[in-house]
């Protein structure tokens, strides 16, 4: 037998991740105690505290102006425990109610030590960002307007706090604080404030400057990293640490191929092009873990009109799967890993209004039987089987099957009926990033695959493996990448040289 | 605020991965061409493929005996494209259909290039393992018996190929090959065949001994192993190269909750004592990507008595989720990560029959209406609803909700009935072992991060991932145990000094 199988690589891995030894022709073009790979939002939230600790600090970042991912996102934080925002606004919260939320929604898989660090000190966190400028109104977007506020309220719903099983689980809170601004890119702002501070606070900022790869010393150490502006490659030498802030890898196809095959399916990619899992490799190429590579946040927006959660989610047998008042991120995880991305949303004439989604009608008719036959999707008797049992127990009110709550529970009783096609294939707003990451401690301190620190390394935002995996709620992401950044700032400006 | 997160190490990741530098105070204490870890099903085959083609061989194992957990296993190889036993039990069969089966029922994340090589071999395998001693009775076990041979019989079917939709995605054949012997544990068979052959072979076998760590030079290329004795530590240098054979992580737990949270919860796990990552771990810890890590064949055993195929599987709503007949294996996965291994087993009277499963019973009745109301679990009606519709459709001889096949279909009509409880927390026959590994190419060279090779370092067995990922037929793991065994072995030795 031949063993002459093609030498195939994967293809586009990207540049190299491997390490090199700090011996080969070792000359340093600049130094600092912090070396922050990436100005995103956990690069910025890095290199700010190290500062505060009295660190110096070079931030790499390749593009033309810091922001990444962050600046693109809506501005919303997820944070609780009581903040003075929630209180404003008139609710209450505890830190415990809000780590058992976030232990049962951000999983399997949720790291429950960073979620309980984060909880405790939640309260603490809104206050360092409102230190920062960040301004929150003090107004409460009531969850029958929405999550994702266009508007700019501070305080709403970005999860299923309200919803079964959660509802049942933890006492609810809103907790999706958003900068203050009209719009629905706060996420801008919050980086400008941030990337001002930056400025002022004495970080030297590389722009332009692709990092690759790490340098190690002899001892495995990470002592530096390679920066290359154009053609020239400046070695930057880092006293304490590098601290890796480089973004998630959702637009590195052979890394979803890889680790996230499901996640690989879902066409609309949510990051900016710096997400290419450079940083996240160039860890790996010093020995560092990568863990729960394939969990990924999986959103289905289909209830910007808020009606639309009065309507009923079925799955290709015409049977409901979950309650609809899921959050948007949680029926993408469900939808896609239980459900592999086909799915249905059933109105009536009176929920089916303006603006509607942009996506095919998989049938209009005057009765859910003939809804079901136009469909050509459903077994016969399924869907009208679900309708019948739905319509019955929303007009006493009540769910039994998935416990919708109250407020979104109506019959849909008036003709003509619509099936609004939600599959992966034909619904354009499927959308995701990935979730996992290096392996790290919630001080930011990297772990190899023993679960020792790679001495010289932190990692923080979506390089890190974060709170959430296969469960995830609206500002979780800022949330890891502020306070998770911060952390991993401190940790390395208090290393030994 | 304080950075004094408490320093908390993931608890039993095992001895330590990090790898040894040979210039370290370099003794080598023996020495050959290659140096396999872990004397199992793929460490044997590998062995034996470097010795043919002339290397000198060392294997290392932990156990006093090799054999691992090929040595448990039922002794299935799935085989196909035409071997002899399939002509002999009158069967046809294709590359290109087996590869097309294959790449469906064992994805989202088949392997597809290590599926095509193996499709395209499996017949030259067969007589490989036919040369090697393996006796195949050409019988075959009719699917109405089972799959899982606890006669003689050779061949078998011990996937989905006969069950929707796979059975259009490609033309089914059986392809469970199974080692002849009465009783379950052919592998031990295969497994004493193979170690005879090893000795007879010339392999150098180190007995009781733990590798640990990898040893590499001052390029990063792996040049050797430390084997422990006792307290005994010999370094093992290999001129060629070193091949991981160590088996999966199913009996690490901390590996378990990082990688694969959802398998973590599966209480019976498969594997032997050595399936603790230590393979996979010296790898990552020279740089080798592990991959698919949240991947396992995840079994749901419930057709023992073939009867029950004919049964009705619900879930919590009391709703069909798949046709009964999926092979057990693929029905594990879909019960756990779509069901989250809430699942039940509805028979009537004509099939409720000894030997009955070791589990609870949920509930009895003299109709469906009452069987729903005792059991306490599903919601008004649904359970009701899914059995009409069954029923009606069953004495039409069809099942247009999952296509189950007509010789399972009969409608479930003689009370009493019965709900069998196959929840994960009641059924404790569900049962795992985990799939990914280093990430390898068909050659069992091993990649890092970047898809470049790491010298001198090669994977096969449950070391490396393999063909399937989130799907499984049995006789995969044998399948991938001993072909990749045997390419990584050729690998090796073919390799330069």
């Amino acid at each position: 037998m031949e063993n002459a199988v093609a030498e195939k690589k994967p293809a586009d891995y990207g540049h190299p991740a491997q390490a090199r030894d700090a011996s080969e022709g070792a000359h340093w073009d600049d130094e600092a105690d912090v070396v922050v790979v990436g100005l995103g939002g956990a690069g910025a939230c890095a290199a700010l505290e190290a500062r505060a600790a009295g660190a110096s600090v070079i931030a790499v970042e390749r593009a033309w102006k810091g922001g990444g991912t962050s600046a693109q996102a809506s501005g919303q934080l997820y944070m609780g425990g009581g903040t003075p925002l929630q209180k404003a606004c008139g609710f209450e919260d505890d830190p415990e109610e809000m780590y058992k939320y976030l232990v049962a929604s951000c999983g399997p898989g949720a790291d429950e030590e960073k979620i309980r660090v984060y909880c405790e000190r939640s309260v603490e966190h809104y206050h360092w960002l409102t230190g920062q400028g960040m301004p929150f109104k003090p107004t409460y977007l009531p969850v029958e307007v929405g999550t994702d506020p266009a508007t700019d309220d501070g305080l709403s719903y970005t999860g299923s706090e309200l919803a079964w099983p959660f509802c049942e689980i933890a006492k609810p809170a809103p907790r999706g604080h958003t900068v203050q601004q009209e719009g629905e890119n706060a996420g801008l702002l919050m980086m400008d404030l941030l990337l001002a501070n930056v400025a002022k606070a004495g970080v030297v900022v590389m722009h332009d400057a692709l990092c690759e790869p790490l340098i190690v010393d002899a001892e495995g150490r990470v002592v530096g990293v390679v920066a290359k502006q154009g053609d020239q490659e400046r070695c930057l030498r880092a006293r304490k640490g590098v601290i890796l802030t480089a973004g998630g890898y959702i637009h590195n196809k052979a890394m979803l191929e890889r680790y996230a095959p499901v996640t690989r399916r879902v066409r609309f990619r949510l990051g900016c092009d710096g997400d290419d899992g450079r940083g996240i490799r160039m860890g790996m190429g010093v020995g560092a873990d990568a863990i729960r590579m394939e969990a990924a946040c999986i959103v289905v927006p289909f209830s910007r009109n808020r009606q639309f959660v009065k309507g009923v989610l079925v799955n290709e047998q015409g049977q409901r799967f979950c309650n609809e008042d899921l959050y948007q991120s949680l029926l993408g995880e469900i939808g896609m890993w239980r459900q592999q991305g086909r799915i249905w949303l059933v109105l009536d004439d009176a929920l089916y209004e303006q603006p509607q989604l942009p996506t095919e009608i998989a049938a209009v008719a005057e009765s859910f039987e003939a809804l079901e036959r136009e469909a050509k999707v459903f077994p016969e008797g399924s869907l009208v089987h679900t309708m019948k049992i739905y319509n019955e127990n929303a007009k006493r009110g009540v769910d039994p099957v998935f416990r919708k709550e109250d407020r979104w529970l109506q019959p849909l009783d008036r003709p003509p009926y619509v099936a609004l096609d939600l599959t992966l294939e034909k619904y354009p707003f499927w959308s995701a990033f990935t979730l996992g990451g290096l392996h790290t401690r919630p001080t930011g301190e990297v772990l190899d695959a023993d679960g020792d620190p790679v001495p010289g390394l932190y990692a923080a935002g979506r390089n890190a493996s974060g709170m959430p995996a296969h469960g995830y709620n609206s500002g979780l992401s800022l949330a890891d990448v502020t306070f998770s950044g911060r952390l991993a700032g401190m940790a390395a400006a208090k290393a030994s040289d």
